[in-house]
């Protein structure tokens, strides 16, 4: 690393936010002393806020976080800033050719994580000249030796396969580094580097021992240290500079939304919505876990491919990838099944604490999806993407709310969820209507005289209008609200109907009981520190479903029009 | 598959529970049809029966799952089949060294997700000579070409460097697939198939072609269909038939629990309790991500060395790990960090798919861990782990409580998941106490004139417990429930508190908001229909915690002593 810094690591440290500089990515982020000293020696922080390391209100976190100007990505769940910086290099050579390099610091212990090969996988697919992965082989990890130890071999062997040249170089011999980093810089095929290191190299007591993970020296053993290595002052000095260069400006055109008039699939309209997007802002990208044709994000393809970025079925590479563009300055839209961000859900945790801005589709909700059966069905996706820090939670139910609601995604901060669902759906709005984030819609009753409130999203919505069309004819009053804005919720409009309909709610999801609309409702209720008696109803799948037609293991799982008609007149 | 049913797979298909019978994984769930065509050849399911294919209340759905009795575990979201045949096969040799093999069929798409190479990884460390994957190598995907097309040398040269062999063959040559899977059984190295095929071989107008993914023939294309390939009426045939055998009687001896009467942490307590459930029953195995200095699972090392499965830092392995081993009638236990069970969550919802008991502790939860900063605080693992079908969710307290719940976690089905907490915490009860799952404990109060409830678990009880003695001095007298099982959750406790209380409810928690204790709570009264005004306060994080002292982050977080009892008296 202080060979990287020193003549390597083009980067104006008064600059941060410079689009020319190169980036630097500590995939092992429990190196943050590392990376922290390597902050220090670049002169942008000085040794009374090192000193600050792992205190309470201190930016030098345990593991680097994007608090600090110089840190992309939050780190230290392992195996995950080699993959961002892969898909931020697949993004930066194809749209722009840019002239920076990004180097990864990954450790062998994490080696083991798939997401590593799932990230030379695409570098080597896609001819990632412009990334550089380092892998710190120094054979111990956090409990004893690593799997492969210096088998500095099966390490380079592994990443050819994958595509890769490796270079093997002995990490403490900087000439030879030296070389190594200029020679993967100046690549025409992906290159990483192997380095065998030792821990603790030049400390007796240190060196290649274990049971020294995240322990301090005592004073006497850092005088030892000190004595044993040469106690040089620490000193700021002189680093490369990047050349001066920025992205072309991104083409922007008037957002030509499509109107539907006739059912169509939401996860169909989440496609028009996203081509549209990308019609319209050239920064707005695609990427595809090989679904493309159900997700519908095929449709970027007719309008503008490069920004297409297929990632086969490695959902954690797509979520990894998309954290790297937005990095620099792109608005990625991932999407794929929505059972399927379960495999990326470590991916979009980090995302959250890397302050990123991510918009995710999954497509295919529930037991509506009908004959593929159990796995392909997200049943839990709410729940997980809910109990994400400052998450955004959407669930449309038809196709002019669902283009609305994308383009409403663009600009959103944060990791932005939308849940699309797999069959046509009838028109509900008009292609000029409004759906703010956080709102809601009352889409049937909304008088003094409602009697109860039934509370819905996406299919459910239609089965719920069904009901209480069904009931109106029989003179009963049903107040329903579409919550296609599952987080953030709005609270006022769900209280004012439970208080209008005698604290009369039936809340119907395709989802499990758990952590979705029906706890999200209960949830937004406690805020307004309930008054009255609730007399409640939670309509869910609450057995394992099997395959069948879709109208079949609604009414099955207790939440077709039939299970909600009843669960009103229960309530009445 | 017709070569392997009719020469190698040693099944004895009246038996499906016979031990010594081979294993058949379709990681490539998709590939439904194949397998239920197999179990039609074999004579166990009939015409009939197969063209209930994907209809509802079929067993034959549009994916395996393990409601057909000659299907291990449920496959369909990819990349999933092959570790868990891996990991079977890994204890399997390692502790019986058993006769029986295990074959999986993968998808070639399906070796983008790098869970593939987790398992690769795993067989060839461990030398597993007794699984071979074969590798379907069609080129064609859902969307299109795959990766890497037909380039079987890739393949083979990926598979080499994780340490294995592969066997090249042309998977339309009967004679070279027969060898190459009498090979693959025989060999003394990790062996692997690599067969390239031609997907739709035979019918002209399918042959290699795409857009046929999940799509039927119509009844012309049927007759044209049967035609080129010749329509041999379907027919049973002889199988290979498997040797007496069964596992070794696994001892058992009388479990002894440690007993704590000092300040413990939790996760200690845990792998104190799952080394003594080691050494009292030899079918318990432990899993660990390389982390089980801190999870103290490394415990099981000095008891029962030859049963604790070193999984490196792979937590999809480790998963997939452990829904293997519990098909041939072992009882894992998998721990890591709580946080990184977010790594393996596709793995966990399919385990539920799969009808899977699999045992799981997550240690280092929520902000109390201090230093490490948020990558390490697990913050929404209560709401992933509760939003899966039939699982269980506990989060003790104290060391005692700990033992009892880990030794009731052995004997429990479904996905059964320990909340863990990283600091040493106080005794509160005794080590003869019992805490049976879906209980509730009452720590403080529980008289008529309690004024408020306070509803705790894990780290979150001790400082409810601090509040509440400091709010008796000053005569506020609070009922304090300690929540260890979140779910099935003790509505009829917790609901007699609130009553008692006058509706008067605070409940305190290291998650998010979202899905954890507090909607928990809210969803069990919910259920028991709330008659009255509920006056609550929900304490959790809100913020993106940073590093610090875990007395600091708790403060911070809002959630400590003093937060507590400042809501307590905010109700009163």
């Amino acid at each position: 690393m202080a060979v990287l810094l020193a003549g390597h690591l083009r980067y104006d440290w008064s600059k941060p936010k410079d689009p020319a500089n190169d980036h630097l990515i500590f995939s092992k982020g429990h190196a943050s002393p590392l990376v922290y000293a390597m902050f220090r020696a670049a002169g942008v922080i000085d040794d009374a806020e090192l000193l600050t390391f792992r205190k309470f209100g201190s930016n030098l976190q345990g593991h680097p976080t994007p608090i600090l100007p110089w840190v992309d990505v939050a780190t230290g769940s392992l195996g995950q800033g080699m993959p961002i910086a892969v898909g931020m290099a697949v993004a930066a050579k194809r749209l722009w050719n840019a002239p920076f390099h990004i180097w990864t610091l990954v450790g062998d212990s994490e080696s083991a994580e798939g997401s590593i090969w799932e990230g030379f996988d695409l570098g080597g697919h896609e001819g990632a000249t412009n990334v550089t992965p380092i892998i710190d082989v120094n054979r111990l990890g956090q409990r004893g030796p690593t799997e492969l130890e210096w088998d500095t071999d099966a390490y380079a062997a592994r990443i050819e396969a994958f595509g890769w040249e490796a270079l093997v170089v002995d990490g403490h011999d900087l000439a030879e580094v030296d070389e190594a980093l200029s020679s993967a810089r100046d690549a025409e095929r992906p290159t990483a580097i192997v380095a065998r290191t030792v821990k603790g190299k030049g400390v007796s007591f240190l060196e290649d021992k274990p049971g020294w993970h995240g322990k301090t020296l005592d004073p006497e053993q850092t005088k030892q240290a000190l004595a044993e290595i040469g106690d040089e002052p620490s000193r700021s000095f002189e680093t490369p500079k990047p050349p001066r260069w920025s992205p072309p400006a991104a083409v922007t055109k008037p957002l030509q939304l499509k109107a539907y008039t006739e059912p169509v699939a939401t996860r169909k309209a989440y496609g028009d919505a996203l081509a549209a997007l990308c019609a319209s802002r050239g920064n707005v990208v695609a990427l595809d876990a090989e679904v493309s044709n159900s997700t519908h994000a095929e449709e970027v393809n007719k309008v503008a491919p490069e920004r297409f970025f297929e990632m086969y079925i490695a959902e954690q590479k797509m979520v990894a990838a998309a954290v790297g563009m937005q990095v620099i300055g792109l608005v990625p839209f991932a999407s794929t099944f929505a059972a399927f961000f379960t495999r990326a859900y470590d991916f979009i945790r980090m995302g959250a604490i890397s302050q990123a801005n991510i918009r995710l589709a999954g497509s295919h909700a529930g037991v509506s999806i009908g004959e593929d059966g159990p796995s392909q069905m997200a049943l839990e996706d709410l729940a997980m993407m809910r109990a994400l820090h400052g998450s955004t939670v959407l669930y449309p139910s038809d196709g002019n709310q669902t283009a609305k609601l994308v383009a409403a995604m663009a600009d959103r901060d944060g990791i932005v969820y939308m849940r699309t669902t797999r069959a046509n759906t009838p028109i509900l709005y008009g292609p000029n209507e409004e759906f703010p984030i956080g709102g809601s819609r009352v889409v049937r009753g909304g008088g003094a005289d409602d009697q109860v409130t039934v509370i819905a999203a996406g299919i459910t919505l239609h089965e719920s209008v069904k009901a209480a069309d069904a009931l109106a004819k029989n003179g009963v009053k049903v107040r329903v609200i579409d919550l296609y804005s599952v987080k953030p919720i709005d609270s006022k409009t769900l209280w004012a109907a439970v208080v209008a309909t005698g604290g009369r709610v039936v809340v119907v999801e395709d989802h499990w009981p758990e952590g979705g609309i029906g706890e999200a409702v209960l949830a937004a209720f406690s805020g307004a520190q309930m008054k009255g008696a609730l007399r409640w109803k939670h309509l869910a799948p609450r057995e394992m479903p099997g395959s069948g037609k879709p109208a079949e293991l609604l009414h099955a799982a207790g939440i077709d029009a039939d299970c909600i008609e009843q669960a009103v007149r229960a309530l009445i």
